[in-house]
């Protein structure tokens, strides 16, 4: 936007989430196209350190996340495997944030939030009728002069990023997105009395997230939780609340796997998959 | 502060020290949180990548570095194993930064900075006579709407950091703090002729940092220093003085234990608390 | 720059290389210094991670990330094995960009880029007639009060970038610098038929990045890239092209090794240096 001749921010932060690591300068570079474009922009770090190409774990931290960040924020997410090929780059904006990356299941979960899931046999959802509007990028006037197929994190998704901040519409990037690859989320199961769910994200602590909610729980009581073996009783309020293994709803409302002071990952050999079984009192 | 009906930013910076580390987006989600209350406020990263739940050495990083930001600076710190325990929140105002965190000894090498220690046989100090003004964070109206019991940095302490940020005064934050934890400094002793010290941080660069400081050992001549078996002859300038093993004055004002273009605390298996020895000239 | 009487920022962003890792709080100070210089100033981390006194890969960084920032940045480099010894403290104005850090080579990749390279049988260059302009950074009216002898990214480069930020001019920071140190950028040669490169970066992903560019493949066709005794026929467009091992151009224009979802460098046990052999269809 211009006021008074001198390009004005009309946007919350760009946040950014990417598997490139801090060991290069790769996400640095980002950061200096998004300023040359837009020297305003307020530039946050989301994390950087995904597994590279993991991108189950870049919708979990995503969709975990972005809730906390104001609406007006653009997110530039680019977990990418597939850079240089056909897979589409596309931006998305929804009732909390703009979603800029690419189209491989990267934003499924964030989606799920606004009612958007794949139909029956496919991995593609349908976006109209929905809150969400979204276009594929195949505007090069928003991109860098020149696209490279390797770093599409620098040469479109950081300047689209970029120029959304300022103001540039929707629209004016490419043609209306239709459809959408999603990743079903993972959900536990009922198998007979017990509800079957998945370790989904083990974090720097080494706490195992899993797929099972606060929700999920509510109302049952005299909770077992066995996993890998072994066998918890009941649910602890904090890290602190006992020595040794424990389970807890998190902070991302999940239950959560932790030993105080310890890594519940290392301690049981945990990863993503893993199985996590809660017995309730409605058994007995 | 409202100034023609816009919120300004009255503080400076936010700086955020964690043990979150970067492989989540624990720290990108306090930085949302931040921006959500504060779109203005400028947030930096002074450390995440404290050892899990090592408070001694988030101490110490705090307390090398605050000096160095502005005295508006806003200083959010969070290493915190008591999270959702007993454990009070806090928030102290000091003549050079303003500390948010648990009240835990975090921010007891900065206490100690402004005459503030702990009584003899406990770990708290008094706060009252000082020139650091304290309050617990007990008013929920500047927490996030609901707070989870494991992860008060977003819930708690980034939005208490944002509210100050924007001007709310320490004391609509809770009731007055009178006693702080703290922890007392490691410092040399004398042991006949010998100061003996001991390593308190090691630095990605494998250097030991003691707590013997440049004053205690003002005036000394013909210094031969003892570690792990090693004995170093006099104080070297920089690291590139001489090659392998050396001891300098590093930039915390400190004895350093170094290799040139290598790692002491890989070379002589050094690890917090271990023993290093300066005998003086003035033994002989 | 003093506008009613307030300081406003006159410069483009500060952008930050060192190999300090993220373990420690140095960055952090370095941050916390520039902020009480300059409190508007936009601190943009490129990379922190070079390892430790790797001169040559913090040069390569640099190098290929440059450009993409505003001509108006000023960048902080700092891998300095020699810091506190004889080497000096240097600041160079380029056509794109402001470069301040110690005289050991790290700015040698940026400066071939105008034409400066060293003299025959030399490791110093020649700046007059250039368009570069440097200084000898001596006026300690823009350091820190007082100068460590081991932390210079605290005490003299970062004030020097605030204060540069602030407006002041080069020239006030101490004389006219006549030679500059730079490192011979690697170029592969001829042999016989073949072209002979050489890995100079393994990145994050495990990709090994050359010094063979886009430049000297122009043209050529039937391409045989002989690493490691692996042979790959012809170059890929990107990393989803073809499973298992590939060659293709990479983003910062240079042949690159890859594996796709998987790391080159590792398969192959390759390290900078390794020669990368390009045979050409002309051979044939």
């Amino acid at each position: 936007m211009l006021e008074n001749g001198v390009r004005i921010r009309v946007s919350g932060p760009i946040a950014l989430l990417t598997d490139f690591g801090l060991d290069d300068a790769y996400v640095g570079v980002m950061k200096g196209v998004i300023l040359s474009i837009n020297p305003q922009a307020v530039v946050v770090d989301l994390c950087h350190q995904v597994a590279p190409q993991d991108v189950a774990a870049g919708a979990f931290l995503l969709a975990t996340s972005y809730r906390y960040f104001p609406p007006t924020t653009i997110f530039v997410a680019v977990v990418d495997p597939g850079v240089g090929s056909a897979r589409r780059a596309i931006a998305l904006r929804t009732p909390h944030g703009t979603f800029v990356g690419p189209d491989n299941g990267l934003f499924g979960l964030v989606l799920a939030d606004f009612g958007i899931s794949a139909g029956a046999g496919t991995d593609r959802a349908i976006l109209s009728g929905s809150d969400v509007a979204g276009v594929i990028l195949a505007n090069p006037h928003y991109f860098q002069p020149r696209v490279s197929s390797t770093f599409h994190g620098r040469d479109i998704f950081a300047p689209v990023a970029a120029h959304l901040s300022l103001g540039v519409p929707l629209s004016a990037l490419g043609p209306v997105l239709t459809d959408v690859v999603v990743m079903s989320p993972l959900r536990p199961c009922r198998r007979g009395l017990e509800l079957v769910g998945h370790v989904v994200y083990i974090d720097h602590f080494g706490n195992a997230i899993t797929d099972v909610t606060a929700q999920d729980l509510e109302g049952a009581d005299h909770l077992e939780i066995v996993v890998a073996g072994h066998h918890i009783r009941g649910l602890s309020r904090c890290y602190a609340d006992r020595a040794g293994l424990l389970a807890l709803i998190g902070s991302s409302d999940r239950l959560e796997i932790a030993v105080a002071g310890g890594s519940a990952a290392h301690l049981l050999g945990l990863r993503p998959g893993d199985e996590v079984i809660v017995r309730t009192g409605e058994r007995a």
